[in-house]
């Protein structure tokens, strides 16, 4: 996925999103934008929208020296751990918990401060729920998942990780070993080490970092300990839209697990914003993958 | 007012609206706007949004060597027109002819292709005719106008301007001597005498040229011919968000009718966005304006 024009008053807009969040002089933060337009201007128009926004939240984290979202982070982990109990009970209770657990997981992919400004989790996941997944490729992961013996999962936001939890813990009770990464840097809302640890992943599966702070997964920025993990694993279950746009199209046996949040992303599918989809990635179940499972 | 730190996002958008509208290869339409990056990057904070806006469009201009909005113009000045002799049996069987004209004025300052992409004019201003003025100093203005006997009105967009030219009957109705004012250079959809001519705005009063493709009218930027004009004036109504931006405070006595259309100008004004407002320039009333009247 590449760069659209549309992207250009995108970059903008978050960098703002974020300046908003930090106490600091609103003429500092003009400033602050005005340097940020350079790192714009030199984005890379053959790479991922998310590749560009990389330098951005970097340049953002270099002027602003604080993390705007850090406090976000731990709020959001706090209310949906809240709410983790009540959806355990209903993965657990559901005729097919993988099913149900993966469209929590999508669901949840809601909770996303590169886009909104604030999310009811509740409300919305729920909400979520009961929307249509516009592209549904279920049976695939279910039979794919059902063959595999190792996945890499890779997380993407701050109280969705508690939803990506359930899903792992499904995918652990039909025997797989499952390898969830996050992001080695803050950036955005996504999760770090420090948010595993919180919500308490680190005790039910193995969590690396991917050595990086890139928004997605740029395998040109991450670690050299986790790029061994990636490709020693075929099978890989990728969340949210920053992992889809620098990932998709990978020799890989990906499923994208996430919410079309923005028109680029969305027309770039065919589809309308808010689309969520469980979609397996063309072209990467090739046969070194199937040699995997 | 002066550019706020949601501006520069809005900056770029406007950018890619116009650019939108251009027939042209995608790649160079990105390289255009990472090059409008660098006007916004040397906007002047102690300056209003339009001014930052004026460079934009200018760049625009001259890196397309095109103006967007020519053929949209057209389009909307020819759509008002059909709509025009409705509207003005409307206003002349009103018990109050210029309240009813100043409200259809400002129900059609929501033509602005700055902010929206398209409007379907009949239903939007009737819509709009249908909402409270969140600010209504109509009182003053009826007062103001029965005294004064000169008034210089500067217009603001395509297609808005039919709504202007019933205001402008009106005035003259009351005996007053209008000057309507008309962009000296095509920027955004705002009229230039092109669109005043098309309309057969020339027939019913005197229009001049402000000199200058600048959004709203900006002083520094007009030409001597109207600056005389403006000079020798004491009254004036103004339309539209760039006009208001651009003039407020200004030591004249202005009524400002328009609706703010974004969250920056709504915020200054206490207001939110999408209210309508008829209003008089704060300490504009002093006592040269009244010499005037």
């Amino acid at each position: 996925m590449k760069v659209d024009l549309e992207c250009f008053p995108c970059f903008v807009r978050q960098a703002v999103f974020a300046l908003n969040r930090i106490n600091m002089e609103e003429r500092v933060k003009m400033e602050i934008v005005k340097g940020i337009l350079d790192d714009i201007k030199s984005a890379d128009l053959d790479k991922s929208p998310a590749h560009a926004t990389t330098y951005i939240y970097r340049k953002l984290k270099e002027l602003t020296k604080t993390d705007p979202y850090s406090e976000i982070k731990k709020t959001y982990n706090e209310s949906a751990l809240k709410l983790y109990p009540g959806f355990r009970d209903m993965v657990m209770a559901a005729p097919e918990p993988l099913w149900y657990a993966a469209r929590l997981a999508i669901a949840g992919n809601i909770i996303d401060f590169g886009i909104y400004q604030s999310v009811d989790i509740n409300a919305t996941v729920k909400k979520a729920l009961e929307k249509t997944i516009a592209v549904d490729d279920y049976e695939l992961l279910k039979t794919h998942m059902g063959r595999a013996d190792r996945v890499i999962y890779l997380l993407d936001n701050a109280g969705e990780i508690v939803f990506d939890m359930l899903l792992i813990e499904v995918l652990m009770s039909m025997g797989l070993r499952v390898t969830a990464v996050v992001k080695g840097g803050a950036v955005i809302n996504d999760v770090t080490m420090e948010d595993a640890v919180a919500v308490g992943l680190d005790k039910h599966c193995m969590v690396v970092s991917n050595g990086t702070d890139a928004v997605g997964t740029d395998l040109d920025e991450c670690g050299e300990a986790f790029l061994n993990i990636y490709q020693s694993h075929d099978t890989v279950i990728s969340k949210g839209q920053g992992n889809f746009e620098t990932l998709v199209g990978m020799n890989k046996a990906i499923f994208f697990l996430f919410q079309a949040k923005c028109d680029v992303v969305a027309r770039h599918l065919g589809l309308y914003a808010g689309a969520m989809l469980l979609k397996q990635n063309i072209g990467g179940f090739n046969e070194r993958a199937k040699t995997d499972v």
